[in-house]
């Protein structure tokens, strides 16, 4: 039997704010040293946010869009849903060319899109509560995810995750972190390791910070430590979360991910991917189909402001990797758990 | 037949210079910003040196203590070489000190210390060719390692190194480095990728920048990359430095090495291991018997001055890693080149 999870204290980060009249976010850029929401007025305000990293983590990219949906429809008239569709279709493009690599951005739009064409002369209020059970479901995917991977951990176990899939990346609780989050809570997880993820540095900045607020004993570690890490022993799991799910199973996520699966295979160690539904993405084949997005070379060139590299060097800034399904052990979302996915398991759950 | 290596293009840099007066030492901290040599006029200042690391690099720390234990003799009075050895014993010390876990330390004053016990009256002079022995017998390696190893590249390969293996950390030229250096003289290499090296950023701040000063057009990217660049059929060879090789063929390097080395491997690319004979351990049978020094955490929670972490985070900072012989394609050493390294092929060119 599965121990209650005690959410009010493992669960009390919310990066995405809507307070009725603009919408809130937790400025991810200033973490962990000041916690500050940055108040969006429109949804060229969040479309913003969203490129500039304000907001970040694939979930929460689609929750924030959503919101923002919300505000552009403010500007706008229309008698009905269908032709406020119309109207908003330059805004809805706008949030969705924030970001190229996560499909819930896309995701959560077009949910938006859909109720809209639906609503009558409601559709305003029919836009925010649309927005509202995007952020809401979210939430409960999270927590379901959360005792789904949880499960799979045996007692005592060491676990190793990357970048920030924890509350900051989603509505709440995070998705990977969620699972870890279960895991300690339920006893199941005894050491937790996070790397740095360069070059935005998001394990160092939110992850440690994060599972610090709720108690949560964690090492940091260097990127190319890890296998050195999994090699003594220490980690049973590495836990990561998705950005994309393509339907043989292959993963897009963080840059990085692809080298500690491909280590964590190499030490008999297992791999757990943790994301909502709405990251899967049953159109896209496999892997080799994915945009992998290239971020501005000068995240590499300098850190904390100040430039750590020579004028006029070359570098090469992919965000993203593709993990191939033969290196997962299990995709877990909140409508189930893929163990040793592949086409024919993602279809069994997924349909498509 | 190997073509000619313009040294007079590849090979201009030297960290560390003897005016006959003083020992000028290219200071590493201040780079890739700032060329500025600091002037040690005494034994101790060479310590200081090579304890703050104006001067790194295993080699390079050996050269500068040969020299610093010339300018120890200037402070003493003695009749020969065995009087002096036991007057400059004190000095010896506290050179030895500097970086007590780097073996070419000790190597390069234990040999000052030999040459000195059989020197007669003339034992200033012969201190002084016995540092200029170290330094050009130094260099001669790098040449010929460099030129043993870029015989292994085929034409038009593209090659990923870590850390920094150059010119800046040894007399000139470089281990690894010196090996990219001779396979791009010669055409061999077409493209050059170098990792960011976390926590200290020696591929950041040092290799790129030597890379530059050659005009060898290098790209970097971030330690978790490497991945997916071996992935997308860039590199043929990643091409690493080594702080000791084992009985056996195991080697330990900068933490990070094992990671690129596992990955090679799951793609089908090779891995060199570029370091003089002085750096093979016969004595240490395999990599289980090195014991992995760990640093300052603190090298984890800050970069270029600006702290990254929440306060109270821990870190854990292993700086050097094992990679088994198995993974490794070829260690190349001044004394020939062992391929497929194992204790018997080891034993055939080493000894012991």
């Amino acid at each position: 039997m599965t121990e209650a999870i005690d959410y009010a204290r493992y669960d009390r980060i919310r990066p995405i704010r809507w307070n009725g009249e603009s919408l809130e976010l937790l400025d991810q850029r200033k973490l962990p040293f000041v916690e500050e929401y940055m108040r969006c007025a429109g949804s060229d305000a969040v479309a913003m946010a969203i490129r500039e990293l304000v907001v970040r983590g694939a979930p929460a990219i689609g929750i924030a869009a959503a919101w923002g949906v919300v505000l552009a429809a403010r500007t706008v008239e229309a008698a009905d849903g269908a032709a406020a569709a119309a109207v908003l279709e330059p805004a809805l493009q706008r949030l969705n060319a924030a970001r190229p690599t996560a499909v819930n951005l896309a995701w959560a739009l077009a949910r938006m899109r859909a109720a809209l064409l639906i609503a009558g002369d409601d559709w305003r209020a029919v836009l925010e509560r649309e927005a509202q059970a995007i952020e809401t479901e979210d939430l409960a995917a999270n927590r379901r995810m959360g005792e789904l991977g949880a499960a799979l951990i045996a007692p005592g176990s060491g676990v190793l995750t990357h970048c920030n899939t924890g509350s900051l990346a989603t509505a709440g609780f995070g998705t990977a972190l969620g699972v870890i989050r279960a895991g300690v809570a339920q006893g199941r997880i005894g050491k937790v390791f996070a790397d740095e993820t360069r070059p935005w540095m998001q394990g160092s900045r939110l992850t440690v910070w994060e599972l610090q607020q709720d108690g949560i004993d964690a090492t940091l570690i260097a990127d190319s430590a890890a296998s050195h890490l999994l090699k003594n022993g220490e980690v049973e799991w590495v836990v990561v979360g998705a950005d994309r799910i393509c339907a043989n199973g292959d993963v897009a996520n963080k840059i990085g991910t692809y080298q500690l699966a491909i280590s964590a295979r190499f030490h008999g160690k297992k791999v757990m991917v943790v994301a909502p539904s709405s990251t899967v993405d049953m159109a896209t084949p496999s892997g080799d189909a994915i945009e992998i997005e290239e971020r501005d070379p000068g995240e590499l060139l300098g850190v904390n402001g100040g430039r750590t590299v020579a004028e006029g060097v070359r570098a090469w800034n992919p965000v993203f990797d593709v993990t191939p399904a033969a290196l997962i052990d299990a995709i877990v979302t909140e409508k189930g758990v893929v163990e040793r996915p592949d086409a024919e398991a993602m279809r069994a759950l997924f349909g498509g």
